[in-house]
C-alpha cells in the first residue's frame, strides 16, 4: 500500500526526547508505505520559506536512527512562530499550503507543545474551510508536562529523572561543610510545578531530598520562606523553586530582581533568575552562605541521562500519530492513557487538538501537602514509573555521539 | 605484617572521584596490615574536636567500596580550614597531636589540593621539631587541575568529561532555534583555565565545541568580546567563560557585579556571576538574545558522568600514598608522571610536599592559540585522555545509588 508525502516538524522548546519522537514518524512513515518524508527546518517557518529538508538524506541507516533518538535538542531546529488567526492572516495560510502543495503533502504532524498545538488547531482548521485534504496531527513533547487530557507529556520523565539524579549529587555536596547554608535551585516548568516536584524523587534510602519545594500553583511569599527555612532545623537547607514562582499579586518572583528580559511571540516572559534573586535575598536576611543553582538548558537537553521509559513513549507517540493519520484520522494529538501504576502501563490514544489547545495542566492541590511545601505520595506514585530505565548514550572517545543535520 | 593505626581525612572543594581516592586509601590500608582505619569528620576540624570515624563500620563489603567509588562530595565531610603558622597557634597542633595520640595514629593521609597539602606540610613540619613519629602524606584531588609537578589532579578529568558532554548538549540546544544569540557558560577553575580550557574537548566530528574560550591566564576585555564575537560570523554562538576572569588591573569579572560574596579562611574569594554578568551586558551591548549558564556544583559532583581513568586514578593514588607511607615515607605527596600520551600512561611517584603547597600551576601560554581564545592541539592531546571511559553508576529505581555517612 502506498501512502502520500509526510512533512514532520519540531516546535518550541527542546527536550532530551524530542528527536526518538522524529524518529518514530520516521520509522513508522516508512513502515507504513509513505512517500517521501520532509522535515521542516525550524517548525512552519520552513514552510513560510525557511526550507524543508528529505529526511532519508540524514537518516541512512538503523545507527542513525539510534544516534537520532539519543541526540538531544530539535533536530530539525525549532520555532516559536504563532500563527495569526486565521481570518487576520489568511496569506500566511495559503503560503503554507502552497508549499504544502508543492511537496505534495498528504501527512503534517508537529511535535510539540501546548502552544504548537494552537498551530495544529489553526492549520487543520483552515484545512477544513478550504477543503484541502492534508492530515494534521500533533504529537505531545514538553519538559514542563503541562499538556491538557495526556497523562503526561514525553520529555517531562527524562527532565525529571536528570533533574532527580543530579539532586541527589547537589545534595550530596551541600553537606560537604559543617556550616550553615542554603541552596536554591531553579528548576524550569514555566507555570506549571510538574518538574520543580519532580525534585521529591531525589528522596530516597541514600538521600533526604530538597527540604522544601515551592511551585508556581502556590503563591509565594518571602517571609514563609525565611519562617519555612528556619523550621527545618538543619545547617544545610535545599531548596527548590520553579523558575515560574508568582507573588499572591501575580508577579514573577524572578521579575523582583532588574534584569534583561525576553518575551517570545506567544508573549511568554524569558523566566529565569528566580534562584539567584531568593539566594541573594536569603544571604542579606539570615546572614548564612547561600548559593543558587540552575538547572538551565541542561534539564531539557541531557539526553545522557534520558529515561528510558520516556524515550520509549516519545519513540511510540511519534509512531502512534502516524498510525492514526493514515487511518484518516486529523486535527489530534497522540495522548496517553494509565492503565496502572504497577505494574506501569500505558496505551497511547488520540484526542482532538482543541481539547488541549492552549490549555496549561496544573499539579492537582491534592498531589502539594498542606502547606504546599512538598509532595504527597499520590504525586510520587503518579512520577515514579516516569523516570525508570536508561538509555546509554553512544560514546565516542569519551564523549556522547549526536546526530546533527548542520 | 602489622602496621599502625591510620587516619584519613577530605578538605577542601569535593570532586566526583574524591571518594574513589579515599576507597583507594581504606582499601590500601587494608590490604597492608593497617590497624583501625579512622576518618577525620570535615578534615583537620575532626581532629580539633569535630570527631572521628571508624571507617569499617561504614565500608562493610565490596559493594560499599563500589558505592563510594560512585559517591560524589566529601563523603567524610569537607572543610576550609587554614591551620595558622606553627609559631603563632602551637596550642593548635598540640591539641591535634593529642587527638592523634588518643587514636594511637601513626599514618595520616589527606586527600586536597594546594590549601590541603599547606596543612599536610605543617603538620609535617611540626612532627619533625616536636620528634613525633605519625607520617604524613598528601593525595591530589581537584576539579582545578592547579596542583604543581604532578601531570595531572584526579577530579581535573571527570570535571573535564561532564563539561564537554555537557557542553555537546548545550551547544546542540543553542542551535535549535533560528536566531542570533549568545550563550555565555560559566566554568570553575579559579585562577587557572585547565578545566575551562577542557571545554574544547567539546569539539568533534559532530558538534563545532565552543567558539570562544576566555581564561584567567589571559587578561579579560570586554571591547575584545564583542569584537570576537562579531568575528565568528555566526548566528549562534557558546562562549567558555572561566569564573576566575580578570581585566588587565586584576578585578575578577564577576565582581563587577554587585552581589553578596563569600570569602573563605584561606582568603579565596566565592567566584561567580561572571557568566551572569557578560550576558546581560552581551544583551544590552549588542542586543541580541543572550542566555548565561552556570555548571556551579554540578561539575564537581557529577559522579554519574565520571571518566573511568579518572576514577581509578583517584583510586590508585590514595593506594599509592598508603604505600609510600608504610614504607616510612613522610612530607610528600603523590604526584602522576605521564610516559606516553599514546597509548596514554602514567605512574603514580611521591614528591616532597613543600614543591606543591600553596602553589597555583597555569596553563602554558603555548597551549593556548595566538589570540588567548582557544586551545592548541598541545593541549588536547594532553586532556583526551584523562576523560576517556565510562563508570556506570548504580541505578537503582532510575536514580543512581550513593553511599551516605550521615
Amino acid at each position: 500500500m502506498k501512502n502520500g508525502n509526510v512533512i514532520v516538524g519540531q516546535s518550541g522548546g527542546p527536550t532530551s526526547v524530542i528527536n526518538s519522537s522524529l524518529a518514530g514518524v520516521y520509522k513508522a512513515a516508512v513502515n507504513n508505505g509513505a512517500g517521501a518524508v520532509y522535515g521542516m527546518r525550524h517548525g512552519v517557518q520552513g514552510l513560510l520559506g525557511g526550507g524543508c529538508v528529505d529526511l532519508a538524506d540524514y537518516i541512512t541507516s538503523e545507527l542513525d536512527v539510534e544516534l537520532l533518538r539519543r541526540t538531544p535538542a530539535s533536530f530539525l531546529g525549532s520555532c516559536r512562530h504563532k500563527l495569526p488567526e486565521i481570518t487576520a492572516g489568511e496569506d500566511k495560510y495559503e503560503k503554507i499550503f502552497d508549499n504544502l502543495k508543492k511537496l505534495d503533502i498528504k501527512y503534517f504532524f508537529y511535535i510539540g507543545g501546548n502552544d504548537s498545538m494552537d498551530t495544529i488547531k489553526k492549520l487543520s482548521d483552515f484545512a477544513k474551510q478550504k477543503n484541502h485534504d492534508v492530515v494534521f496531527m500533533g504529537v505531545p513533547k514538553t519538559i514542563d508536562n503541562d499538556l491538557a487530557v495526556t497523562d503526561h507529556t514525553p520529555g517531562f520523565g527524562s527532565a525529571a529523572k536528570y533533574i532527580a539524579s543530579s539532586l541527589k549529587e547537589l545534595i550530596r555536596d551541600s553537606y560537604a561543610y559543617d556550616q550553615r547554608m542554603a541552596t536554591v535551585v531553579e528548576i524550569m516548568g514555566r507555570n506549571a510545578g510538574w518538574l520543580t516536584a519532580s525534585a521529591a524523587l531525589s528522596k530516597t534510602e541514600d538521600c533526604d531530598g530538597p527540604d522544601l519545594i515551592f511551585v508556581p500553583e502556590i503563591p509565594f511569599d518571602l517571609d514563609t520562606l525565611v519562617k519555612k527555612i528556619e523550621g527545618c532545623g538543619k545547617k544545610s537547607v535545599v531548596i527548590a523553586v520553579s523558575e515560574g514562582l508568582k507573588s499572591a499579586d501575580g508577579q514573577y518572583v524572578c521579575e523582583l530582581r532588574s534584569r534583561v528580559s525576553y518575551t517570545d511571540s506567544f508573549g511568554h516572559k524569558a523566566l529565569s533568575g528566580t534562584a539567584q534573586f531568593l539566594s541573594d535575598f536569603l544571604a542579606n536576611e539570615t546572614g548564612c552562605k547561600t548559593r543558587s543553582v540552575e538547572f538551565s538548558t541542561l534539564q531539557r537537553s541531557a539526553a545522557h541521562m534520558a529515561s528510558r521509559t520516556d524515550n520509549e513513549e516519545a519513540f511510540l507517540t511519534g509512531g502512534a500519530a502516524v498510525r492514526a493519520a493514515f487511518n484518516g484520522e486529523t486535527a489530534k494529538m497522540i495522548i496517553m492513557l494509565r492503565t496502572s501504576d504497577d505494574p506501569y502501563h500505558v496505551t497511547a490514544e488520540s484526542c482532538d487538538i482543541a481539547q488541549i489547545a492552549n490549555i496549561e495542566k496544573k499539579i492537582p492541590r491534592e498531589w502539594l501537602d498542606a502547606d504546599g511545601t512538598g509532595v504527597t505520595k499520590e504525586f510520587i506514585t503518579y512520577c515514579k514509573p516516569l523516570i525508570q530505565g536508561e538509555i546509554n548514550p553512544v560514546m565516542v572517545d569519551g564523549l556522547p555521539r549526536h546526530l546533527r543535520l548542520i
